[in-house]
């Protein structure tokens, strides 16, 4: 099991990848805004995991397992920022599914993943669900 | 703003204050099975921030405020493990609500109140999500 901290790392280590031919430890300090030494412990650890090989000059690479898991976590951060959408959540959506994600089981995120599928396919039911919301906000202001 | 240990601590002692007249710190330290020392030293910070007051013989005793912020911790955590429910999680409700608890915040608390109340008033809607899941899971395991 990952910490919640190396996820973050693997998670945007993994969103780099598909946008970038190499990833270097610096481009992860930056994103991250995290200083060097503390990304290269981390590194340190993703590479002991089996996730990352970690070449010369702070060059990043994913293994077969550090795409998966990467992937995974990238998808489960979308699907959380989308389930808070669907529920009109009033939150700033990217901190709180950044804040929810490392502590959801996995079998949670598959009926989370369930539920706004089913809103989805079901927009008849989604928008009197909207409605709801829209009114009970309404009522709540005017108290 | 409270720690996640600290939130446990509370919840704990107010869940213990409704059933019983006096809340001792070896209650809590058996209920949260946390030896003495780390309960003594986390209830010093729960008196500095004005939660609870802590007398002779170990006794603790909820202020206003900490009676407040109790019960909202203890509703709280019922509203996620009803939620769970809801969507019809296949995870230990009371251990998932118990970990993802300290991370949401209070407006994401909000949404997916209204979000249980809204499938509670709503039974022909949420049969059909029932049925959705059943169907849903039966595909999955003929895969």
């Amino acid at each position: 099991m990952l910490s919640p901290s190396l996820e973050d790392y693997l998670e945007e280590i993994y969103r780099f990848s598909v946008s970038h031919d190499i990833v270097r430890v610096t481009d992860i300090s930056q994103k991250l805004n995290v200083k060097l030494p503390s990304v290269t412990k981390a590194m340190g650890k993703l590479r002991a995991g089996g996730y990352i090989t970690y070449q010369k000059y702070g060059v990043i690479g994913l293994t077969d397992k550090g795409r998966q898991t990467g992937g995974y976590l990238v998808e489960r951060n979308t699907l959380l920022q989308e389930f808070l959408r669907t529920i009109c959540a009033d939150c700033d959506v990217a901190a709180e599914a950044e804040a929810m994600e490392h502590y959801l089981s996995k079998s949670t995120i598959v009926s989370i993943q369930r539920f706004t599928v089913f809103m989805k396919e079901h927009p008849a039911i989604y928008q009197r669900f909207v409605d709801y919301v829209q009114e009970n906000k309404r009522i709540n202001k005017e108290r």
